[in-house]
């Protein structure tokens, strides 16, 4: 039998002696002393089934560790940590990707109803009780998750939880609305809907826009504070612009107070310049130094202050929440090793509880993988890993394992004629004169595309036949592509995301010429794509590469703010819909100043008719992608107020407040947009150079990498330790090992994990001397050593309580 | 006779046998030895002639020291430094306020030139020989101020000194121009007077637009190499347009590549957004989705990085630049050191020499505060300043040094019953209550003013009367006035900013008052001025506070900003003219798609006619302060591209040159004040930060203070000593110390030197540990110690050489 076979977990989890499980065991609990809530077993032989209620507290305290890591991973606060066995079981329940899944689907289905509901996208229109219906049964799932939560959290933790309480009451009004309408067979204003993406934001996996959305909303005092800055000098300016320019009646932008408060909000966008400043400026020269003065603090002093103090809040912000995460992470790993050490060794988890641990974890990690992540844990090559050791968790978890190849080439093993030849083809793909080579080739294509263009300038006509230009080029971006797959590996090919551009660019270009070929109009917008050939061009700068792999970097983050707005735009429609559906059309808002720009008239100018269109007419409300369209153009802002005073015309004049609003509110979050590629790049810029780390890593050197060594010997002790003692079926991973190790000949084998480094791994390394700062007064106001520690974690309640202050 | 008469200076001065000035002593320089190019007295006694010339050398050392001080604050490169005794009188001749003004009045003038040379501002107007001769006039007085430069420089440095040489050769190209049109009396295509701003960069007084100018070079690296990919998008997204939609014939952004290369040049900076989306986006509702990414790709992405890039750039420029600025004024003092130390003591500076320094560098500093200042520096008690205590000496210079008062008040040396009722005064304008009954009083008279004009809906009148309302307001605000310059004294009460503000503004509404009671028509604009008042509401907020204390830090640095645009404006307004005067013109540009905008039109509806103006033939090149105007509303982009397609249309293609040029260096300048307003802003906060120093310190505790104790018997021996000694007559301000510290009762008395604080000084507190590393990094690649030190000073050649290194 392995040692530690019999070691008892320090702390027994859901150990309620009313519904614990380890009831079920009651006959076997007769070994036991159960001594300040631990279970010791009693001397004396081994009892199969005090054995086996020991396994199973154990695969408890596992499976709760598992959950606290999860838990410090994804930043859940402790007191949501379920309590008992029945909140264990929905817990278990609502944490896996099926159920968040079905949480994103529901939220996304509630959201694109709205494109069938009236008004409706023409072709996706659906009858009220279809949609109704529908619309009832999405809640219904909504209803059925949030049961499902409520039984997880408990009655009273659930009241305490804010964000699931709105969601509640939210999902209480639709579901009335929904019944209203499907009993009067008819849409009432249903404003409430701007509220449906309140249950996408409640998704597990829009995690990143709940933290966007947190980030806008602590920018906002700040924010609020210079816009009122903001708004005095325009109200001031527009008293001043009413008194010098109301006398003169060519000029409709002063004529009333109100106009000329719109005016001067419709210059700060600069929308409206110098159209505003025209008939004034056209009277008396010396009136445009209003407009200088008012652009010159607004525009390019106040607003840029905005982004300045927003920048500043965005870079705090960003600090503490890194510091936050950070102690929660360690707060939980914490909590885990206490559930993984034995009473008979309280300092240390062996390889046997850390696997068990990771099987909850990770339920699909081979056994190989964690035996090799705990050795990569174990810096101090002790059996047993330390808290200390324990606290890199997070730092290896997501490594992926290989062993280090012995040879360097994925041809190393074929015969000699054929090694030959990939050698040398590996050879020449490595080769600078190859690399420029390429390049000449892709400038060549450039230009020859741009002379060829505009050689075309009677337009383009798409069933000629193709141009062998075009068929010369891809033959030798085909070559390429296959000389750099045989001669690199495909493994190491598909690594580079810059090889993985070239190939789907090359894949693109093919699609495109059968789409010419077999002429099939609907796919002529991939051969058009072709100039994007071009972007490999930039790799020969190392700027450029700097900037694009940021650029790369940032894109998560950058589609998670994309995502942000999306919801901001998908509220908007709502009211926008609401309010304005149907009442822009062509030739209406003849009363406003912008009647022009929605004027469709045929003009007869000698035997020609010819339609003059101002266009304006399709920027509206009609239906929910036009919205989303007028609602971009609305966030570009220019022209935006021909769509204000259009809808206003037609309306009444607190319409405007809509328009405004949606600007204020775009403004916050393009500012947020702004701050946050200014401080990702800044940050990327100081950690380069803080490091003196050269930023044109190679390929291979970048990202985490963690590197382990395995002996022979030990390989084969674990693959016993785990197919007896441990019971685990599944170790064809282990048995892999070991027949590589014995193959390759040697006694010892060192394997790599690699992983890609995270933002966070960044600020680890930026923030060093701070981090230490941190953990020391962490451990000051959190911890005292020792005694309290223990006793806090003795009772599950108080550690809760402890985690959340 | 005082100690240290008989002190030799270490090191002579303009020494060089052939020309120095000591040859003029020759007949006296029997008495000296001149040992290794120093003067050592020989033993004997006191020969007056000796002591003359000693004297006279010395004072040769004052002013050369002097100098070194100047070269240090002004940044000027030790290899300008003068040689000899005629390059001293050149470089005195040079650097004087009066010289610095007439090549400010010179340059200015040269500038203003462009107002009356054609095509000139109407009533400005003058004959082609006039302006010519004036011309000429200007440019040999620019002649003259370089003669008097290559006097000081002597030719070597002359011609090695780059900005020297580009202005002789401009000077040189202008010269001959300006003859030729005296000569042919017509003004020929005269481009080159876009370069007329380099002798107003030139001047002494605009250091901080060199400074700019500088930062902006810099920055342009990393700028193109943004913008080149901004271009690269654009080039490839024109090529996927034209295909996509130039089969469109209702299209006229893309029929063309050049069209379609020029209308995403145009949406780069969302000027004709959504126009240039409209008719595609009426044929096909998806084709916006190319619109929506190539906007996402260059506006909210490229353009983002661009700044971001740039701000990176620029915060290390900044740093740079302080660093640099740091150790040359650092090298300047210990050049002046060594020039005060004298043989027998050369570790320390005494008063005498310190005093003969200070009458050269600062001659209008009385000698009172020569000896305070000598006091403040004097950190360790003993008589003479070491070099450590020398090196604060730039700290210490523009101290404002006043005797603190005994009292607290101005009005405390007044009878009992005066005094009793400033008391009150005093006491009731510094009440919490008196301030927010005043806020009360701005608020209501702000909704007032609100109201009112809200209610003038038809316009306003100016000849009516002086409403009530108007007078009662005025009246509480020169009450307040009144009240806090008697309670505070008015030393006090102006020495705040933001009471200075409020006066300013209550003279100004007083003004406007009589204004409005005499009818004087042109001065009604002081009326509207009134709303500026409610600006005093934004104290009540700590942020605000903060924002605009700011803002007015950012002043300086926000006005040369301002005039470095200016100087780009000058000279793209001069290409503008000479190229596009008068092609615009009302119903101009009918063969171009925004003839609408050009027209002027009288239409006849029913029995009126109306005028139907599209205003934009007034956005021309006709004149300089048009040309001005046009630049601006190029600056701020919206509808530049009517300009630009008007322009095109009456000329060439090739016009469109210039605004994209223009457009891209208005870009490059406005992203510095961006980057620069952020970097203060973020700075401000950081080192408020760290310094853990209230933003909201009490008046007086701003700035910078030092504090020197001088006691009776001092100032009675530092009298003496300037009397008898120093043979200075000047003295009334040490008597007057002494007086006053008689009459004191004290034994001695407390001055205070104030200063505000600079950006410098903030940078010093932010830096500090990193000053360290700069000093010893400097001490060791500079100076070893002692021996080399000396060596170098010893031949100025050799330590202005090393200098420019």
């Amino acid at each position: 039998m392995a040692e530690g076979d019999d070691d008892v977990p320090l702390i027994l989890t859901w150990d309620d002696t009313s519904s614990g499980l380890l009831e079920e065991d009651e006959n076997g609990a007769g070994n036991y002393d159960v001594v300040n809530n631990v279970v010791i077993p009693t001397p004396g032989a081994p009892d199969p089934r005090a054995q086996n209620s020991l396994q199973q507290s154990w695969e408890m305290n596992y499976q709760e560790a598992a959950i606290y890591l999860q838990e410090g991973e994804n930043n859940d606060k402790f007191f949501t940590h379920p309590r008992n066995a029945h909140a264990l079981s929905a817990y278990l329940f609502a944490h896996n990707h099926l159920f968040y899944v079905m949480e994103l689907l529901t939220a996304v289905l509630l959201m694109l109803l709205s494109l069938s509901e009236a008004p409706a996208v023409p072709f996706l229109r659906l009858d009220v009780y279809v949609h109704a219906t529908l619309e009832l049964l999405v809640l219904a799932m909504v209803g059925f998750e949030l049961c499902m939560k409520l039984r997880w959290l408990g009655f009273h933790t659930f009241i305490r939880h804010k964000r699931t309480m709105v969601k509640t009451c939210v999902l209480f009004i639709q579901f009335i609305e929904a019944i209203v309408v499907l009993v009067r067979q008819t849409s009432h204003l249903r404003v409430t809907r701007a509220l449906r993406p309140i249950f996408l934001v409640d998704c597990r996996y829009c995690g990143a826009v709940r933290r966007n959305l947190r980030q806008i909303f602590q920018s906002l005092p700040p924010f609020i504070d210079i816009l009122l800055l903001l708004l005095f000098f325009m109200v001031i300016f527009a008293i001043l612009g009413f008194c010098l320019f109301s006398a003169n009646t060519a000029d409709p932008y002063f004529s009333t107070l109100e106009n000329s408060i719109v005016s001067l909000f419709v210059l700060l966008t600069t929308a409206n310049f110098p159209d505003v400043m025209m008939p004034a400026y056209s009277k008396n020269r010396w009136s445009c130094i209003f407009f200088i003065v008012y652009l010159s603090i607004e525009l390019y002093f106040i607003m840029n202050l905005l982004l300045a103090v927003v920048f500043d809040t965005f870079n705090g912000v960003e600090k503490m929440k890194f510091k936050s995460l950070l102690l929660h992470k360690r707060s939980a790993i914490e909590h885990a090793f206490q559930l993984l050490v034995s009473r008979q060794r309280p300092d240390g988890v062996c390889l046997k509880q850390f696997d068990g641990l990771m099987r909850f974890y990770r339920p699909r990690m081979t056994a190989r993988d964690r035996f090799l992540t705990f050795k990569a844990l174990n810096h101090s090559g002790a059996t047993m890993l330390s808290l200390q050791d324990f606290y890199k968790f997070y730092e290896v978890i997501g490594l992926k394992w290989k062993a280090r190849r012995s040879g360097e080439h994925w041809f190393d093993d074929l015969p000699r004629t054929a090694f030959l030849i990939f050698k040398g083809i590996n050879l020449l793909v490595k080769s600078k004169a190859f690399q420029y080579a390429m390049y000449l080739v892709v400038a060549i294509n450039g230009i020859w595309i741009l002379v060829e263009t505009n050689m075309l300038n009677d337009g383009v006509s798409w069933t000629r036949v193709v141009p062998w230009s075009y068929i010369i080029f891809l033959t030798i971006y085909g070559i390429e592509v296959l000389l750099k797959i045989t001669g690199l590996g495909p493994l190491t090919y598909f690594s580079s995301g810059w090889n993985l551009f070239d190939f789907s660019v090359t894949v693109f270009a093919f699609l495109g010429l059968i789409a010419l070929a077999f002429d099939m109009e609907p796919f002529y917008f991939i051969v058009v794509l072709r100039p994007f050939q071009l972007l490999r061009l930039f790799k020969i700068k190392q700027r450029y590469r700097n900037v694009l792999d940021t650029m790369f970097e940032l894109f998560p983050r950058m589609a998670s703010l994309g995502l942000t707005l999306i919801i901001f735009y998908y509220s908007f429609a709502i009211v926008g819909m609401e309010f304005f559906a149907d009442v822009i059309y062509p030739n209406c808002c003849n009363t406003s100043t912008v009647a022009d720009s929605y004027r469709q008239i045929n003009q007869t100018i000698g035997n020609r008719t010819i339609l003059e269109e101002g266009y304006y007419y399709l920027n509206n409300f009609n239906n929910i992608l036009s919205s989303f369209v007028t609602l971009f153009e609305l966030t570009v802002v220019n022209n935006w107020y021909i769509t204000m005073e259009g809808v206003t015309s037609q309306t009444t004049h607190w319409s405007r407040l809509y328009f405004m609003t949606f600007y204020i509110v775009t403004m916050v979050v393009m500012t947020i947009i702004v701050a946050f590629i200014l401080d990702a790049f800044v940050f990327r810029m100081n950690y380069s150079r803080k490091n003196r780390e050269p930023l044109d890593d190679p390929e291979d050197k970048k990202g985490i990498v963690f590197e382990t060594e395995v002996s022979q010997t030990e390989a084969l002790q674990t693959l016993d330790l785990y197919k007896h003692t441990l019971g685990i079926t599944n170790l064809s991973s282990l048995q892999d090992m070991c027949v590589a190790l014995e193959r390759s000949g040697h006694s010892s084998l060192v394997f790599v994990g690699r992983r890609s480094r995270t933002k966070s791994d960044l600020s680890m390394k930026m923030y060093e001397e701070e981090i230490q700062e941190w953990y020391e007064e962490y451990s000051r106001t959190n911890l005292q050593p020792d005694e309290t520690f223990h006793r806090e974690l003795d009772s599950p309640e108080a550690s809760a309580i402890n985690s959340i202050n």
